[in-house]
Formats: C-alpha cells, structure tokens, sequence
C-alpha cells in the first residue's frame, strides 16, 4: 500500500514513521510512504506558501496554488488507472471522526494522499479542489494535519496482510466484538507483592477465556458504556452484563440514600 | 511545561516533535520534551522488554520491571514538591476519549508523563502502580502509543503562554463556542475561475463576522450536529439555526415523498 503525504514538514512525517512496525513494513516493500514538501512547489521567490486571510482574523491561511501543485505532482506518481479513485485526505477538526471501521476501508485502498494544513488552515477553494474526504483524529486542536496522518498511517498499516508479525494480534485485541481488552499479565508471577490471577496460571482453557471475557464486559461497562449496545455477547455473558448492572443500580441508589441521609 | 515520555521508540517521539512551532517553543525554553528509553532499565542481557502472556495467547506483554524502573527513573528528574501530584498517563483505546477540554486542563500542570505501550499492551499491575490516568486518542488501534503521547503533547503545547505566535490563534479557531471553524480564504481573488466570497472583500466587518458565524453554524449542522446542542448562539443566530433545520426537515421530507412516488 502507498501513502503519500502533502506537509511542509517532510522530515517529521518520514521520521516519525521509520521505526518499529512500520519501519519494518516499509523496508520489507509491504508499505510505501513519502512525504512531499509543499514548500517545493510555491512559485514565490521567498518560498512562501501562507498569507493573510480575506476579511481579517487572526493567523495565517495556506494558499491555492502551492497545495494544488504539490497534489498534481503527488497523482503523477500514481499509475493512471488508480489516479482518479485515489482518495485524497484532509486533515481537520470539522471532518468525520477517524475510527477503527473508517481504518479497515482504507485498508482495501491501493493508495491514499494526506494533505496536511498548518496555520489557520488551507484556502477553502483548495479544498473543493483538490479533497475528496475531510477527517479528524479527535475533538481538539493540533498545529498541524502531520501527526493524524502519521497515526491513521499506522492505524491503517497494521491491517494490511503481513506488517504485523503475528497475523492473530489484529484480530484477538481491542474492540474485538466491541468490548475492550482483558487485562494482561506476563512474569513475574509475583512483582513488588502483586500476584497473576490464578486463573491465568491454571492452565484451563475455557476458564481462562470465560474470565477474560467477563473483564472485558467489566471495563467496557466501567470506562467505555456507549460501546456495549454493539457489542457481541453471548446468552450466559448477557447475563452477566445484566448482573453488573443491576449491581451498579443498586450501589447508586445506596450512595444516593447515603447522601439524602447526609444532607439532613 | 516538561513532557516526559516513557517509550521504546525515544528518537520518534523527539524528531516527532522538534519541527514547527513546538520545535521553536522548546528552543525558547517554553516547553521541555524528554524521551527516555525504557530498554535503558531492562536488566535482562538481551534488554528484551516483553514476555509471553500468562493464559496464552497472540504476541507480547511489556514486563513490569522495565517501566517501573524507567517511572522511577523520569519521577526524580521532578523536583520533589511537584513529584506526588505528576500526572502519569497510559495511552490506550481504553482510556477515557481525548478532548480539548483535556488539553485545557493539562495545559495547567507543570509536569506530566506519558506511558506508550507496545505488542499486546503492559502487564496490568505496572498500570496499577505506576499510571494515574488512562487516555485514549480515538477509537482505532495503533501500533504503540508513541503517536497518540506526540498528538497530546501538540495539543497542550500550543496552549501554553508564548508558543503561538499570535495568541489570538489560539482562541479564535475550531470548537469556539463549540462551533466548527468558517471557511478561510486568502489570495489570489480569483483562482482557476473560483471566486472569494464577496462579502470578505467588503471591508464591512460586521457583515464579514456575521457571515462567519452563519457558514460556522451551517458547517456544525452539516458535519457535527452532536457539537449544537452546547453551541453559544446569540438570539439572531438561533433564529438562523431553526431555519437550517427547518430547510432541512423539509427537504428530507420531500425526498421521502419522491422516494415514494419512485416505488410506485
């Protein structure tokens, strides 16, 4: 799969994603990544690529021109066939919201471009120009489009067939079924007073697979309740589910009561 | 503000984040990004860091003993009277969401470390001892936490007094009000036929501030309607929003009927 990202920060981009993994996807030629400077293609003496936005305001705003060069230049690289379905990203707050789901798409895609804003964004009519999808990481603000494109690089990367060594580890992790992971132990078995479960270390299967799931269901319920109406549970883990939730109900109401009592 | 992050990938997370702004603001001191290798506290002749799960299963859990003794390690870098209260953060899909409201808050404190797991995730009772939040950048999976830690630092950064040039970027821009940001434009006035819109060439600056906070409503509707019901609005913009959503309603209306119509 080819990634092909438009920054003024090539560096950062190709840096930051040579190690590990993903560093070792790209050297095998599983993946390819390059970073294409936007500062290359403006046609201003002082290389400059931003100016001041029409109707004031504070900050700077990318200009047309430099963004629509680099974007030609980044599709010539692409063999025609594939050049015009080639989904091009941009990066920013009032896109839609990156998922797990939005990952396994793209990781069906042949090639994919990133275009990453700076200042106080790109020229709007660039945009109508040149993207076909506007996606955020996340609710908050960053400098710049650079490190959401480098983790929905990695979010994608680790789908394509052979980046991660062990095939399983995509598939058996977070989200499996909509729940969160079980927690996790590896030796000692004892460190500073702190003890493996003992299920864990008994050797029995289905235990060790009922118990994970329950805690599963537990932290999913504790940190992440919108997950559980998707997720996957069987007859008895329903059960279970319930179980911690009329247990929760039932330790509301006592705090309440407590706290009626308190107040009077 | 010093970041501390507890990785096996030091260079990442500092080459990650020495360009642009942050890259400045740590040459004048506002901000102090340290990386600090946890293979460095392995006391295995390997340096190996991970282990086999307890109870089976696919790849490798980060041992204990390496990440308590590289938390001790980063924790005296800390002057003592600040030391107790220092945030340690995991990054996991686990964790509770991300938000600028986070980052606002983080902005705040002196010091704050960052834990990045890899493989399969860190065995549970280091978290117990050492982690005081769990923190997630989204809901997708990622390779090792070191782009999430890189991601959140960005975001607390450019809150911090001085690191944005103009300080007014830091306020007039995405999520204020809880609105998306309005559509930016700079020169030329007109490139390849498309036109800035009249209004921001008008020099009129309430009818430009109007018009702004009109395309920031419709841009929130159109994208993120879930970001409406916290919206500061004055009484007209409103007004302005029932209208949209009436538009709305009845257009939705006329498709179904003309679905209709096509069905029979």
């Amino acid at each position: 799969m080819n990634f092909y990202v438009m920054t003024l920060f090539p560096d950062m981009v190709e840096q930051g994603l040579n190690t590990s993994i993903i560093g070792r996807a790209t050297e095998k030629g599983l993946l390819s990544i390059k970073a294409v400077d936007i500062r290359a293609f403006s046609e201003d003496k002082h290389k400059r690529v931003d100016d001041y936005p029409y109707g004031g305001g504070a900050g700077m705003v990318m200009a047309p021109d430099p963004v629509v060069k680099t974007c030609a230049y980044v599709k010539s690289l692409i063999p025609e066939e594939r050049r015009e379905k080639t989904k091009v990203v941009y990066l920013t707050p009032q896109g839609e919201t990156f998922t797990q789901k939005k990952a396994e798409e793209w990781a069906k895609e042949e090639d994919l471009i990133f275009l990453c804003g700076h200042y106080e964004g790109i020229d709007e009519r660039t945009l109508e120009m040149v993207v076909t999808d506007m996606v955020s990481a996340g609710d908050y603000v960053l400098t710049g489009g650079e490190l959401p494109a480098m983790m929905m690089i990695d979010a994608v990367s680790r789908l394509v067939p052979g980046v991660l060594n062990n095939e399983a580890s995509a598939e058996f992790e977070s989200f499996q079924d909509n729940l969160l992971e079980y927690p996790q132990y590896t030796r000692p078995e004892e460190y500073e007073g702190r003890k493996v479960p003992e299920v864990l270390l008994s050797g029995h299967h289905a235990n060790i697979e009922k118990w994970r799931r329950e805690k599963s269901i537990e932290r999913t319920l504790a940190a992440r309740p919108d997950l559980l109406k998707d997720a996957v549970l069987s007859k008895k883990e329903k059960k279970y589910l319930d179980g911690l939730l009329e247990e929760k109900k039932r330790q509301e109401e006592a705090s309440e009561a407590s706290e009626n009592t308190d107040r009077y």
